[in-house]
């Protein structure tokens, strides 16, 4: 029997509980192993969260599952990089194999947890951290082993796919929709982490970390949010056969390695566009597999502790085969991070400058455009006003970031461009 | 190092071999074992296949890669089930651990070759026997091991979904598209295999003995196909809201497991409607996890290697930590089969009827549909002809496959209905 200690029951922890009573007899017929759920953490020991325990399952003392020589796994799912961290590290100071979901602590002293459990010898499990439900930790790191992964391009953060699907289907303002998620419980009272990129940026990465072989840290991700996005931008893109979607990109492009997350038009009909409401996709192209996606809950109490019991039920087989804490040391992902500067990333651009409707506009903008080596590949101009500005939409080519900074720079600096011009970096096949 | 022998140089039989060269060093810095290719045996030993081997690696005689002490693992991609079955067997039986990607000798004879596996304490894998480079071997099994499977639904037939697509698009006739799929390669000279839903039963029986730890054979899944498929009746599906695909379905209904492989309306906004040309898609629910879909490329030369690869990585890791040969015991599914009968399947329907346009005929069918406890959803009736048949459209709320067959026996033998009537299984939320 294979004891399991859970830290933290909240949302995730409730579901993870309720996975290892509710299937435990299939799980022991799936893995072999019978797995015990013999302790729980938490500060609240007496909400009822409908789930039937041994009476003194419950403690609100952590370190007693620590010291508890019979568990044999630490569940952490407290969140945070504080408590949490100090928790992580004496569970594999004290010899147990360590399940999270917890990306932001990965994210930022991945290095430390890492290396302190390949010196213990225990395995951290983490497939939750990254899209809920979705095993794609597996995926990356086993499924696609044989492959070169030429790029990921990743809807990971629901609370923003909900908010843009939301803006997208209903022509709301950003403001509006974000109330209404915050009142449905989609989004945090201070949604900072989620609406600006943040979280994302933590998914990707671990994401990358794996595909990459080296250990990317958040401060590795140029992340930009979505609070600024507009209604009539999307629109746009709608015109021009896109979606508005919040993706997370790791790239290899010439042994170099992209990672960014951005708000980013993708062609309607790609499948990744299609991923509506708080739902995760994430897009793998590996050289050998070509393109692959995979779809799911991103978040949850069932669809993360999925995730989490998928992590305990692989360690207590491995407790059981005695090869575990083998694979600790192959997390140590010790290869160069080879990154690519922001500035030098190529894209496709889209811009939305406001200008005045005044003849030789067009001509200035695109003029500018064309000394920083930008070529465009259409222009929506609509409305017609003789003094207030109107909306002037330009499509481009592959240009690289730095030239569209200078660029819009300059242009922003005419005197005929009232307002700030809205840049959108675009994804798909280039046309020409 | 872990030296691997290839029985098979054909397509996949490339991609893997280019695959195990290519990527060599990448696989060692990720699994920590260096795999060789040391061996590979075909007929056809001349022909070039664009792929640097050492002097030796080619022979016709499989034999010898058995009877070779240093390989350790023996990938079978000479395909059928009588070689393939016999050089399996005996690679087992000399202790070597196996890889294939024979959908049809593992679903025809899986228990013969695991239970010889199991008592050799050899591994078998065979993640590329289900959809190509997608993962979903390792995803039913591991990744969603937390979770009841209630549902597979899958597109995993890429011949099939060609044709279907390339009928949507552009209203042509099954025949011509099959002949136009064959002279590009995605279909067979014999199609029989692909387009009758055989295929798809098979890789159906290795998916549903994972997802429910029974050994399904393919005897045990209802399997029609597509060649009766008309344009008129994807037209009428997409007047409807759906798509018509080809899909494989295994499903817990009260305790009992449905496995069937039929033509499928499905609505329109699915995401699994949108796979289109030769991907490959499955979409999976868990008790957990709920909703989860899997997409790629499943077949070709890389997409498949990527998948054997995969494989062969896992193994050999388990060679090197001397576990390899502890999962066949796992691979008994011992569990009973609880087969659902074919016509206790319940399932929404579509109906085409050919009628003579005369008062009373709607009210005759609906009569006999009613009798059967078929009640309807909708109704399409156009044209007009005094003495040709119009077709007469209907789609039904859930009904039982027996009532349905019934029903439509008795409504063939009306004088008013000419010709045979059609009906197609339809999925989705039921609207009532």
């Amino acid at each position: 029997m294979i004891n399991v200690g859970i830290v933290g029951f909240g949302t995730v922890g409730t579901g993870t509980a309720r996975i290892l009573v509710n299937n435990r007899g299939l799980l022991r017929e799936r893995t072999g192993v019978d797995i015990n759920l013999r302790r729980i953490a938490d500060l609240d020991t007496r909400r009822d969260r409908g789930i039937k325990l041994p009476k003194g399952t419950l403690t609100k003392d952590a370190g007693s599952l620590i010291n508890d020589p019979e568990i044999d796994i630490i569940v952490e799912l407290v969140g945070g990089t504080t408590f949490a961290k100090d928790l992580m590290l004496r569970a594999i100071a004290a010899g147990k194999h360590v399940v999270t979901a917890n990306k932001a602590l990965l994210a930022t002293h991945g290095n430390e947890i890492f290396s302190a459990a390949r010196k213990a010898g225990v395995e951290v499990g983490f497939e939750a951290s990254v899209a809920g439900g979705i095993p794609i930790i597996k995926v990356v790191r086993e499924g696609l082993v044989a492959n070169r992964i030429r790029a990921i391009y990743g809807i990971i953060n629901g609370t923003t796919n909900y908010i843009l699907t939301k803006m997208t289907d209903e022509g709301a303002e950003f403001s509006e929709v974000l109330k209404e998620a915050q009142r449905l419980g989609y989004a945090e009272a201070d949604p900072t982490y989620d609406i600006e990129g943040i979280d994302s940026a933590h998914k990707l990465a671990i994401l990358a970390s794996l595909a990459y072989g080296a250990r990317y840290s958040v401060k590795d991700v140029y992340a930009e949010g979505i609070s600024w996005i507009s209604p009539m931008d999307i629109d746009f893109a709608r015109e021009l056969g896109y979606k508005l979607k919040l993706l997370a990109i790791a790239k290899e492009v010439g042994g170099k390695i992209e990672l960014r997350v951005h708000p980013t038009m993708v062609p309607e009909e790609y499948l990744i566009s299609k991923v509506d409401g708080v739902y995760n996709a994430i897009y793998v192209e590996g050289d050998a597999v070509g393109s692959t996606l995979y779809y799911g809950r991103g978040a949850g109490d069932m669809p993360t502790g999925s995730a989490v019991v998928s992590d305990i039920a692989e360690i207590a087989r491995g407790i059981s085969d005695k090869t575990a804490g083998r694979a600790a040391g192959r997390q140590s992902l010790s290869g160069k991070k080879n990154l690519m500067k922001m500035d030098d990333v190529m894209s496709m651009y889209y811009f939305r400058f406001s200008a005045l409707d005044k003849p030789g506009v067009l001509s200035k903008i695109s003029g500018i455009l064309g000394k920083h080596h930008i070529s465009i590949v259409s222009v929506i101009q609509k409305g017609r006003h003789a003094s207030k500005a109107v909306p002037l939409v330009v499509l481009t080519h592959r240009a690289r970031e730095k030239d569209v900074t200078r660029a819009v720079r300059e242009i922003n600096r005419l005197p005929v461009v009232v307002g700030k011009t809205v840049f959108i970096r675009v994804e798909g096949k280039e046309e020409d």
